[in-house]
């Protein structure tokens, strides 16, 4: 069975930690976001990437979610020491040497595709690990501030720095509307069993990767069962902000709202949480195969249950 | 008073702060070898400049002689379990920061003379450290290898990972011909009251830097005393293996061998250690005078001593 998986970070990261479980002999690719990619002290970061890869290949921080096990701040208190920042940025030692390695194989001509391939190399994931793009895409958020007014921002700067504390008026994946997808992964998609949403965030994860030209529009038209899960449980993402970004977007935080900001033309099923099961008859309304079921990614093992529901209900709607 | 001092990387630093305790209110600018940096892992590393700024600020590792104090080597590892390499040169956390710094900056336009002088904002050397010039010099050893017969090799590859363990044909520093002196050189040079050569490599570190055009001549003709210190110390260098170097132009490995390579256009007072006492006939009948004073900078006391005997010669030549 091979499936195609778009995913953000640590929630693509944990739920693929139980698809694998689930699913040992799948052909797993995954098609991740490069988004919220950032250059930090000249270094080329891929925050989405890098926690799949870390998460897949045992070098996670288990309790934070992102960046490395074991991990120490040498190097960034050395660089704050020098007056360089930004310091809200954590980038451990660890994680500098897969900047170091990728910055280095980029600035000699390798496109992020085939660098995060040499990257994993090392960690040995277990799955197909593609960049949505190899072409620079980078999602800024528009903030309205005291000092400066209106402005947009790098997501992350909106994201860790500010905590999404303030409003998002607007969501721009600038550069996505000339960005080609990565070599790979058209072809992944055409070829797919199944295609699986996990609880990523709808608009600044999964909805980046489906705003390069060609990706929609290759799923929509794939034939096979596509089907996510919602990031949203009783009004609230699982973890991070995902509601101030959706209501930059017009969406309510509610997971019968995320699947319809999906829409039917898309996404053939739908898991929402027990907790949701009222949002069940409104999302098959829709026109979209709805379950509730745990979505809590709470360890391994529930994230594998949860992956065994999305592949059963892929095969319900097939 | 006014002092110019040509300084390559543990010698130079560590006759430098002697040189300090010694005259506490002189303006020292120190002309930095750059002959001898290196591009790792896509960053610049500048091997003579940082163990002057790190000996001068109180980063040192004292023992090593260069690289920073309580270092580690995470980065390190963690390229190495990328199979990025190269492992033979030791960079460690703290000095890998210097070397991010330095490329952003050059990245973003910088000459390297602002970026060492932003460095320093952070070291506070108490010297004005500027690099030989702000072009791409590197010094480049022909050696001979059964594989692959004559080639060239950068210094720090024969210097660090063969540890000039074969015979150096030539020094080549590749780029020199065409390089300007960094801003500030030719000034300095012209305002100083004594030019002091320290005992760093008579080859790679101090003739690097005459090899700049236009440095060489304005010494020569700068009209005040130009007084250096033996790096060789009965026959032997004190430290490295600037023998290998010398052989390589053609220069003895004695005190006088090296006084008579910089001639007695350049130099007016050259200092050999008691042991090479020798040596100061020979020096002197080639037109420089010398004496024989304890060469050995055990600590920073005997580096000062060293510095007032310096200071003393340039008085007596003036």
């Amino acid at each position: 069975m091979r499936i195609v998986v778009l995913a953000g970070g640590i929630g693509g990261a944990r739920f693929l930690r139980g698809l694998k479980a689930a699913a040992p002999d799948a052909e797993i690719t995954v098609i991740g976001n490069t988004g919220d990619d950032i250059h930090l002290f000249g270094l080329k970061v891929c925050p989405d990437l890098d926690t799949v890869m870390y998460t897949l290949g045992g070098g996670i921080h288990e309790e934070q979610g992102w960046g490395r096990a074991d991990e120490s701040f040498t190097v960034k208190e050395e660089l704050a020491a020098y007056g360089v920042g930004p310091e809200w940025f954590g980038l451990g030692d660890r994680d500098f040497a897969t900047h170091i390695v990728r910055t280095q194989m980029i600035d000699a001509g390798y496109p992020l595709s085939a660098v995060t391939e040499a990257l994993c190399a090392r960690w040995r994931p277990g799955v197909r690990l593609i960049p949505m793009s190899d072409d620079r895409v980078e999602t800024h958020v528009v903030i309205d501030t005291p000092e400066e007014g209106r402005k947009a921002v790098h997501f992350q700067e909106y994201w860790v720095r500010l905590h999404a504390s303030v409003p998002a008026q607007a969501i721009l994946p600038v550069g996505a509307e000339t960005a080609k997808p990565a070599p790979g992964v058209l072809q992944a998609i055409g070829e797919a069993d199944l295609v699986l949403f996990p609880p990523s965030n709808p608009v600044v994860s999964i909805g980046t990767i489906l705003a390069v030209p060609g990706i929609r529009a290759a799923i929509a038209e794939a034939g096979v069962p596509v089907v996510g899960l919602s990031p949203i449980i009783g009004g609230a993402p699982v973890r991070g902000m995902a509601d101030k970004v959706l209501a930059a977007v017009g969406v309510e935080s509610t997971a019968a709202a995320v699947a319809a900001h999906y829409g039917s033309g898309l996404l053939d099923g739908w898991l929402v949480d027990t907790s949701d099961a009222a949002a069940v008859a409104e999302v098959e309304a829709a026109g979209i195969r709805c379950r509730a079921v745990p979505l809590l990614m709470t360890d391994v093992e529930a994230a594998a249950a949860m992956a065994r529901e999305a592949l059963e209900l892929a095969e319900e709607v097939r």
